[in-house]
């Protein structure tokens, strides 16, 4: 892939542009408003400084924004992708037709990927004599910050489009993970919306404020979580791993789902593929090094934060 | 506070009576088990040098570790604490036999605080002279690397002692949440709860491998929440705000609560009470500063991960 096209200029779309063009791309932002496109150099370098660790040592923010360009010529510049995200409002009528124009105007072999986080790929890829090349990869916002990228095909997306843009997203240096269903908001917003509904009943209940429910996840969890994921980090939490864990503590999980009339969701099933998937990716033997790494890793999150990102507004 | 007592030398208690050493006071370590004892001060080190970064300027892992003395003798130990903190195994038997030896040793100023997870101070505190001077103060685990602590008081607990135990826990740099009716599993373990059960049931139907859906928070939300709690999150994701995002998005909350046949979390009053307590913090003109020290934030946590902690085991 040498040439990057995305398509709208606001803030997932700029920051597409980041991920592409620091990896040594070339990138042409489409964008039709012409106050957003004069406007995007500026929001470029805030960006890019702003996030100057992650840029390789032989580039400056000036150097990266320099691989980009903007225009509001859509059949002129999308003739050039490798690659294409679209990266435009969550209108499903404007997608239809905007895909039914990228696949008329782009090459061949490009792939062409849409950032939505509400609809499946077949909802407006459907009638595509290109449609096998279609797929989402939605983001977490924004991406140049968050490396993760679900990536959710379509039934007749081909499997090749799919491995090529997941291998794409790992260049990058993203972190491409797959959807395996079409699933109303895919998993990462299902995950966050669990976390907050729990916080919304707390905090209507009067059992905590609002700051104080931000608290342990920002001065609790939320630092384990940069670290691990949860199933890695309760993996730890018990001298036999995840399974252990979870035959000494899945009660608790199974009496909150009882509280609220929902089915007990750690049964044996779970917990052989749970321990299957783990103890394949790191053996009991090496829990207690990890231990240790999550020990280190979460004082340098918060030294990070003490020493270099200064006061929170 | 000058002198603080843990009761209980294991993972939790060990990191306890880091967090005290190392704002200057003085500790004992009432443990029963001899191989514990022993081996306290070599665990004690290799935790202080796994975040060294977390010390004073003037402090050393050795000369933290200096200020933490070890016993089995409760009846010698107790007398001296001006704060006392229990960390034994979750056994309310064994909670409640403690906390009446503990409530008839220790002096009268001294407060009583048990680090469970489990039971509400309530539970093993009922019949006790001192009862008013006991309280629950629950630790992420480690203490030593989490700053957050659920405060989670008795009916009968004193409001004074409440305070002093908050005023302390920010004294040590911990962060103290209030926990403001007795709970099962109080909200810290609810919040993890919540977000593992959608894992888990994404997970049962096929949705997503566990590693990717670790990697959702690892390499997505974790980082976001490392600097900021989700309801500060999101109150950056609407240019009006929490109010903004909630009138935007809250539909796709109650939809994922009504395929479980729950009631819809986000109506007006929620949002009233969530938007007087954020914009009470930080004024809607402070929103874009802030996105822009959250994106610092990020890249600073990001950067640390990859510089200073190693390649995870």
């Amino acid at each position: 892939m040498k040439h990057a096209v995305v398509v709208g200029g606001g803030i997932i779309g700029a920051s597409w542009a980041i991920v592409f063009a620091r990896a040594g791309l070339r990138v042409t932002v489409v964008e039709r408003d012409p106050a957003s496109v004069a406007d995007l150099p500026a929001r470029l370098v805030r960006m890019l400084e702003h996030s100057a660790g992650l840029l390789r040592e032989t580039d400056t923010p000036a150097s990266v924004a320099a691989r980009i360009g903007a225009t509001d010529d859509l059949a002129r510049a999308v003739p050039q992708a490798d690659y294409l995200q679209e990266a435009v409002s969550e209108d499903l009528e404007l997608k239809r037709s905007l895909f039914a124009d990228l696949d008329a105007l782009a090459p061949p072999h490009a792939v062409l990927a849409s950032s939505t986080s509400t609809y499946g790929a077949s909802q407006f890829t459907a009638g595509l004599p290109g449609r096998g090349r279609c797929l989402v990869a939605h983001p977490m916002t924004p991406p140049h910050l968050s490396p993760v990228v679900e990536m959710s095909s379509a039934p007749w997306t081909e499997p090749d489009v799919a491995a090529r843009a997941e291998a794409f997203m790992r260049e990058l240096g993203q972190h491409p993970v797959r959807i395996n269903k079409e699933i109303p908001g895919f998993v990462l917003n299902r995950l966050q919306g669990a976390l907050l509904m729990e916080m919304f009943r707390m905090i209507a209940g009067g059992v905590i404020s609002p700051a104080d429910a931000d608290a342990l996840i920002s001065q609790g969890l939320g630092l384990r979580w940069a670290t691990l994921g949860p199933l890695e980090g309760v993996d730890l939490n018990a001298p036999g791993g995840i399974a252990d864990y979870l035959r000494r503590y899945g009660h608790i999980f199974n009496g909150m789902a009882a509280e609220q009339g929902l089915p007990a969701p750690v049964d044996e099933e779970l917990i052989t593929v749970l321990d299957q998937a783990l103890r394949q990716a790191l053996p009991l033997a090496g829990l207690e090094a990890r231990r240790q790494w999550r020990d280190r890793a979460i004082a340098g999150v918060r030294v990070a934060l003490r020493d270099y990102t200064g006061e929170k507004p």
